[in-house]
């Protein structure tokens, strides 16, 4: 073989290797300056579980549910202090006025398809009221986002059912998360890329507080995508108003994060609202049809709030707001990782109407990554 | 028949005949300075259709569902402008983030029990869906209201069903509205006493506008009843606090205000504020357990907002912020008005548990109205 | 003397006397359920310190500052917990955007006329400057409230100086408030009449807690008087739109609401919205024009936040959910006879262009209330 | 001179000459996918008259005022639609709350230091209670924001007076508009650099509605330093929480959107939070000391709110929701820039004490833009 053909040749198997889905820190690619948490995983704040239903059914069910838990005990009778901020309000995210009323979350949270939020509350409202010392309960704050797979998935059919989102919760667990097309991820699209679902996490230095910080994301949006700050959806030619167009634009991210930091309600709202932050640094816009809420919530064991109190009063340590600028930097991260690893881990998919949505060419993205010099050629 | 006992025994026989229930409107009683709408309803402001679903079976059903349409036609293609208030946000009202978002309804307002919003949502999207004209719609903002009537009804069985709510909204009409037991005011209770369903209107003068603005309003809270700036509840010994405990007062207000009145979303908002003002009039408290929530809606044909628009801007004649506060106070008395129908139209109800709730004493009441001036006696 | 003349004339004598200014709470008039605190007034919440500096001068000068000052140590060192609730946001208040992200106060609240908000607080930054301890502070959050009392005054001339305001800081003290035509009250009209500070406490069981709450305002606003539920304004014949016309409506109404109960900001927020809900006990619509703004600080010793906290967490015992509503309806209560107060405190003044505004005619509303039997007859 | 050395030395003097303070624009480097507008400026929307009083005296004095204005007229009787959006609200911004309420901007935006907020309100209210027209004016919303320049400006010393305010409106332009070390940038540091004042502008294509947006900033935050994507802050070495330390990530930005687009407030709410967007494509993350606010207005003519309306209501002609998202992406693209000028031509700077802040080293910053390949090579 002739030598100067072996250079582009290793190239390609390399690229090759690289291009199977994979997670932005499995390549030599950092984002932002902090730490990643060990899993690099929503679920390395303790406590946090997530479990998904993947509906996949001949040409049309692309979709399905994400169940991500606070903590493994009785959420209803341990509430968490948390908020909601709302990005952009074209969704139909169930829970809110009352999480930011009373400052806190009593059931899990579920992301779904839009067509399903009524089923999915139906079913963490039966969830809650059958566990075990809640056989007096009359009230549940169902909290259920959902952004619209509409393209890939016949969401007209309303697919998930009771069920499905039971199984999602019953079967969330600590540990790796699936990303991609999972969950309530299954039929979404970001960028015009398959996206999904993605997650990452940021831990605070000693120095800091030492807090984790994790967030999982629904991606389901458009703009000009931006990886590391390379503006590779322009590179790749395909971004929102290309063509002068209104196309592609639309769609929604749901946002969950979570935090071992003790927190409340107000804290966490101002945390919540920098993980959009984090959307604009993947180049998300935010577009008048996206429907972009986050929800945040404390895990602490110190801020829970339980539903029968005793005493007039709570005595709860809460962080200071002075040291919420690396929490708050932190949200800014691991938003930005978590929408990338959706990306990153999506696979192509032919859905509903034999309509074909391509996974992100990582091979080609990492040419312009290279190109940029934020991955190191080896 | 000796003469001094023939007026004690008209009054008793005056005060039977008014102890019957009956609206506000039919005592010598006026709320407020401005003049009732014809029906005293809120179908007085047209196109305003009102239906209801009431579920009453054996000792332990006591609910129901109301639906409000803004206007008659296709109201997903023919969105009106609209805006949520959160007077206290312990509710689980569907839709509000998307309302005030892009300001504007795009289903009917349907109120029911808190465990049945799912079910209730669900039958909107399929309504909504099912629509002619509406094929291809892939997303729809539900708006469901509630409050909790797990008092008198057997909440936790969640015995609406989608058909009811259907029902509720196919059935709606213009015309006088039923008021007290019935729809979602089946099994709610206010004031300690049996709440409901209630309406009132108001029609300002030429000179203001000559706009008509119509309340309905599902009552079931607490606090201590004044009627007409009496304070019956005091006058009773029924309230809040009295015996220094803290029963008796959570529960929760919906209320929906639709105006003629040619008005954007941020002017929607404000009335809608004021609602909550009229709520307070009755002596509410918007106490931490309650949930208390305005949804305003303008059904002038002039500001509807089509679903496809074909241009760029759309132009709208909306009333000046200087005008807004004749329909500020319509708002507050209005709203006044229709919970004191809800409870002067409600009758003693035995539900869930054989648990028995009292209709507001109307003779009771009628003394103490008089004695205060506020009724004339004959 | 014939007997019969006896009854009329010791009434006209009794009604004399009763005319004086006085306060609602010096009338047989129970305003609500609760039990009032020792002086019926903010100060009776520990550490609430009041001053007012009241500038009349020829015709044309009528008006003042009044300060509140949620303790007597360095406030800025020491601030506290609060919150602002937006009424109606036709107004000036300087900010209410740094307490509610912030969470806290670190100011006096001061309280002017609309056209001297800057001269206001122009006067706190200097006075926080210069506090010892304070030499290396850059950054001060001045509090500034107002409405516009320029009927009566000479607005545009901005008499307020400085000085004024310090003076009322440095005067401010505990014990008896001096309301009516004084501070910050001086030329303001309510209902038509003259208005002013009002203020006016409750204190809760010891079973609910056993706070303190107290409220002062300054009212400047329209709509149609109630006093104790009775439709004063209506039979005096002077009220809003009575002769179809936008005058007498607005105005605006600065509410101030301190308590000792331990709240956080969501609290304190939620319980500033209820002091809204008091203002429209008294008749009051938020019309248009209306600046109707509350703040909310608790006094609470171990909510303080201090400006150098060296730990990364502070601990903090906070009055749970379920507590709030006792506060609630005291925060209702205390605004409804804070804002009486102010105009029964008030007297007739004539001012700018020999402009002249009457006291509340307190013979004629006597008789009023007590037809209406609010008040009992001696 | 042998040939090896030529290309190093061309390099060296051509960085030499892109050294020198210059609007991004100028050099070969693209922000987003959109069009700039003529001056790349907020004056590019028409009406738009920007003007600077920058006060530097001796050692100390680093400081000065920006003032916008919406149109050449008198704001006060032809009012515009605005909206205030609060990124992060430690911050001092007068007058959001009725922008919000009202829906529009009677006044000029000035920006100044934070100490002197109250000077420049006062300037403002002279202004405009002097303008032909408004001899009866007795209400100003005064609107009027602020960074903190305390270290390199002896900012206690509040060295701005009112007649620097009047001034800057006075002087107000439209054209070119002079950035870096001016008017209220004049002290202002941003990531560790010298900050100031930057502009920039989009022009959406007629097949988008043809509409120009400009934005104006006055930056002085932290966070990590990003040039179109390239993570510059880092590669400099300078960045929050490099060393753990809660450092330099402190200050505020103040971000003003103009547009010709006819928005209403609702719209305009929407589009000021996307201006937030872009601070955070800069690297900002609205740590918990900075005060972010947007203030964002539409200049067209069909939109204005005249003082005295004769009418009862307003005819507008305004964009739809769905023609929102180009508006989105040019704000976002438009305040990116804008931060980046406001760094590019900032100017080295000794104040206060002796303390000195570098101008951005753009000889430096453009070497790791090359490297990225976001600037060619000549």
């Amino acid at each position: 073989m002739k030598k100067y053909l072996l250079f582009p040749m290793l190239l390609f198997l390399l690229l090759n290797t690289l291009s199977a889905q994979q997670r932005v820190s499995e390549l030599p690619l950092k984002i932002g300056v902090m730490e990643r948490g060990e899993l690099n995983a929503i679920t390395d704040v303790e406590g946090v579980n997530v479990g998904h239903t993947t509906l996949v059914k001949g040409d049309s069910v692309q979709t399905g549910v994400t169940a991500i838990l606070p903590h493994g005990g009785n959420i209803f009778q341990q509430k968490v202090p948390a908020a909601v901020f709302v990005g952009n309000g074209f969704g139909k995210l169930a829970g809110s006025t009352q999480i930011n009323e009373l400052g806190n979350l009593e059931t899990p949270v579920i992301l779904t398809n839009t067509l399903n939020v009524p089923t999915a509350m139906d079913a963490v409202i039966k969830y809650t009221l059958n566990l075990p010392g809640n056989e007096n309960v009359r009230s549940v704050n169902a909290v259920v986002g959902e952004t619209n797979d509409g393209y890939l998935n016949d969401i007209r059919g309303q697919h998930v059912k009771k069920e499905d989102v039971i199984s999602a919760i019953e079967n969330a667990k600590s540990g790796k998360v699936t990303e991609g097309n999972v969950g309530a991820g299954t039929g979404t699209i970001a960028f015009g890329y398959k996206g999904g679902i993605g997650t990452s996490s940021r831990k605070l230095p000693e120095s800091l507080g030492g807090y984790t910080l994790g967030v999982l994301v629904q991606s389901n949006f458009g703009g000009v995508l931006q990886i590391a700050g390379v503006p590779v959806g322009q590179k790749l030619g395909k971004y929102s108003f290309k063509d002068d167009l209104l196309n592609n634009v639309d769609g929604s991210c749901m946002i969950v994060v979570a935090t071992d930091a003790p927190l409340n309600n107000r804290n966490l709202e101002r945390l919540a609202k920098r993980a959009f932050l984090g959307l604009a640094k993947t180049g998300g816009i935010a577009s008048n049809g996206s429907g972009d809420y986050v929800i945040a919530f404390s895990t602490a064991e110190g801020v829970r709030i339980p539903y029968k109190i005793e005493t007039a009063t709570l005595e709860q340590e809460v962080v200071t707001n002075d040291l919420m600028s690396p929490l708050f930097m932190a949200a800014i991260e691991a938003t930005e990782e978590a929408i990338l690893n959706s990306l990153f881990m999506a696979k192509t998919t032919t859905g509903f109407k034999n309509r074909n949505i391509k996974a992100l060419p990582i091979t080609d993205v990492l040419e312009h990554l290279k190109k940029a010099g934020v991955i190191e050629e080896h």
